[in-house]
């Protein structure tokens, strides 16, 4: 067994650049040394004490020492300079960060043929779950059929607070920044960012298709009240953020993010507080869950360490599903129903239904449950974040997300009232 | 990418062979080619047609042609032949066969490393779920300290029908098998060797270790009754089949397999029917939980396939724990409180109790809850198996499983009579 000891540079100490710190310390047969942590703030005071601290980039993107680089920085720009820099140097990178990673997939994988070295990024995808790895590696065949999960810790906490204690979004948002599963900005959270772009990764290692960031649609749950709980509750559903790739007619995959009603009988229905959980579903096996905590700094230190040890045994992602004779395209023609709830009753018309199943009209909030097309999502998506409150899947099943379907013309039906 | 494209030889040809032909053909791009089947019985009617079906092994071992055999036979003495035959003339080898793989661990390291050639066994724990695979390449550090796992979906589908249905344990047995969860013999299912087996193959991937059958204490669910499940939902538990490897102090793991309670706040709890779970715990990411199809022909067949299609990409084991420092050792002194229900009351006697916690005497059963030393557990293990009923650890938890005690003497406790 070729075991290699890496020479580690680590650029961005914030909480998960620190787990990582401390959670070497507790692995010593990893056989990584570190030889430099770049900080990007000089004047902050730090809790531990940590030996070779520099706060220079170049001291490990251009060091002769360091033969991998961990970069946990968040800005995904700077990033993708370091990773450049870094596989020109001769260095392996390994990363944590999903959006310089889903904006850029053909590009690193180019990088990585043209240099030879390679990157690991199971951090950039539900944390310790080793979720990329078992998709890159384990469901390679063509059995694979949908990927569904529960992807944002963050989200997942706040809507599991306003479920279990009738928390408001604002007082749950707050109590999750509090104990660090939210980040002061919250946007990239909840809004359905970070699920989509982990979305893509996952994607890329499930099904060999790259998917670009424009042709996804994803919509957050900032905007949720209590009465969009409330119906949740009175039907014995739970909502949830979750992040879809089907397999569809015709060698596609259909790809969104969105939030959901979950039925009990669903796996993930029990998946709660910060944790993620991703399903996935296949021919023979049926279904599987994947289940662990998705954020943090121990976590996630912990995925980038078994990202390193993986380095030091060689391991590289190989992109099987990207060698297949023909890749699967990314297709928006399904039919989703969905609940969508507004304030002023003629946002109905705005709203590009294809059927309408269930309607309400009340003092406080309306409500629409019907049929849309997932193109007319993504072509409507400006005016459905401006008018629409929250929208979610009516269920998450077979149900709600139609694959196949007769008559690909418009076929809205007319708009029944409801007293 | 280096891909081969293999010819294999299926040897065995029930269920799993079977699926496992079915599945291949949904399966194009795996690339491997069935040159022929190799079944027991010539007699023996058959739903599909198969060509190149023999009923004589060498065809396969000996072949000139077959650079994989996929071995898929029941009898153990039989399979490790098979193996060491196969491996003689240059061939890889993918099996499900537990017994086999865990009574002959070092020896098939030891005939890899001789020949060159490799065996791959994801089928043989958990089926489809990729349990062996992850603990192998992604738990690769000292962080992980518990394995913890519902492996047999027969025994998991009796008691979820005893607890759901009120069912008898025979008539839950007989529906077991009748589904094809359950063997005509169902002793090695639910009498614990099959967990135990998978228990030994699991800690070598997880830990590094290589336990013996021997030295592992087990027992199953076959003397459960009624009252077992009533005392269980009295106090809101379920009880489960688990096999436990548990780190203890002094870099030593812990191994045993027994009915245990379960809590609803368990991930286990909601691991019913013919599923299994296996929760992943380390000191950074806290706990994991993989679930899926545990058994069944489709399940297992698309285990194998992943095997297969890894053996294409020159995949191997490389047992790399087993290259640590210092892989841990087996122990057996740890403290478990158990509940222990026996019919006639003297068989307190002969229970290696060190204290007793809680007693009951009533007129158509009796239990005791107490603590009791591993190791005494498997001194008397033929005794256990005579006089007690049935038993089962008190709680899956820390509060039941004890790895520090102050004193390590006999301290049983003096017998508190119960009314």
């Amino acid at each position: 067994m070729k075991h290699k000891k890496l020479k580690i540079g680590i650029l961005g100490f914030g909480t998960v650049g620190q787990s990582l710190y401390e959670v070497l310390q507790k692995s010593p047969s990893t056989s990584a040394v570190i030889e430099k942590v770049v900080a990007r703030n000089p004047n902050k005071k730090r809790n531990i004490e940590i030996k070779n601290l520099s706060f220079d980039t170049r001291e490990i993107t251009e060091s002769t020492e360091i033969d991998t680089v961990v970069e946990l920085i968040n800005d995904d720009i700077e990033a993708f300079k370091i990773l450049k820099t870094a596989f020109e140097n001769g260095k392996n990178v390994v990363s944590g960060n999903k959006k310089m990673i889903a904006e850029n997939l053909q590009k690193i994988i180019d990088l990585q043929n043209q240099t030879g070295q390679s990157i690991l990024y199971d951090a950039s995808a539900c944390g310790s779950i080793p979720v990329i790895r078992n998709l890159e590696e384990y469901y390679d065949n063509d059995l694979l059929q949908n990927i569904t999960g529960i992807l944002n810790g963050s989200s997942n906490y706040i809507l599991t607070q306003m479920y279990r204690h009738n928390k408001s979004y604002n007082e749950a948002l707050t109590e999750a920044q509090e104990k660090g599963f939210a980040e002061h900005d919250p946007v990239f959270d909840v809004d359905g960012f970070d699920a989509m772009y982990k979305l893509i990764i996952l994607t890329l290692h499930g099904f060999g298709t790259i998917a670009k960031p424009k042709d996804i649609f994803f919509t957050g749950i900032s905007g949720i009240s209590e009465s969009d709980i409330r119906f949740a509750r009175e039907k014995g559903l739970k909502i949830k953020l979750i992040a879809h790739a089907c397999k569809v007619p015709g060698n596609k995959v259909a790809l969104f993010v969105m939030p959901a009603f979950v039925e009990q009988k669903n796996y993930l229905y029990n998946v709660d507080d910060e944790f993620n959980g991703v399903i996935i579903e296949g021919d023979a096996y049926d279904k599987q869950l994947m289940f662990g905590k998705g954020a943090g700094g121990h976590p996630t230190g912990s995925a980038v360490l078994s990202d390193i040890s993986a380095l030091s045994h060689q391991y590289k992602y190989e992109y099987k599903k990207l060698h297949l004779p023909k890749p699967p395209g990314v297709s928006d023609d399904i039919l989703l129903k969905l609940y969508f709830r507004y304030e002023k009753p003629e946002t109905i018309d705005i709203l590009p239904l294809q059927t309408i199943e269930e309607q309400y009209v009340g003092p406080a909030f309306h409500y629409t449950v019907g049929t849309v097309k997932l193109a007319d999502l993504l072509i409507n998506s400006e005016n459905l974040r401006k008018f629409v409150s929250f929208m979610a899947l009516r269920n998450i099943s077979k149900e709600s997300i139609i694959t196949h379907y007769a008559n690909k013309k418009h076929y809205r039906q007319q708009l029944i009232p409801v007293d």
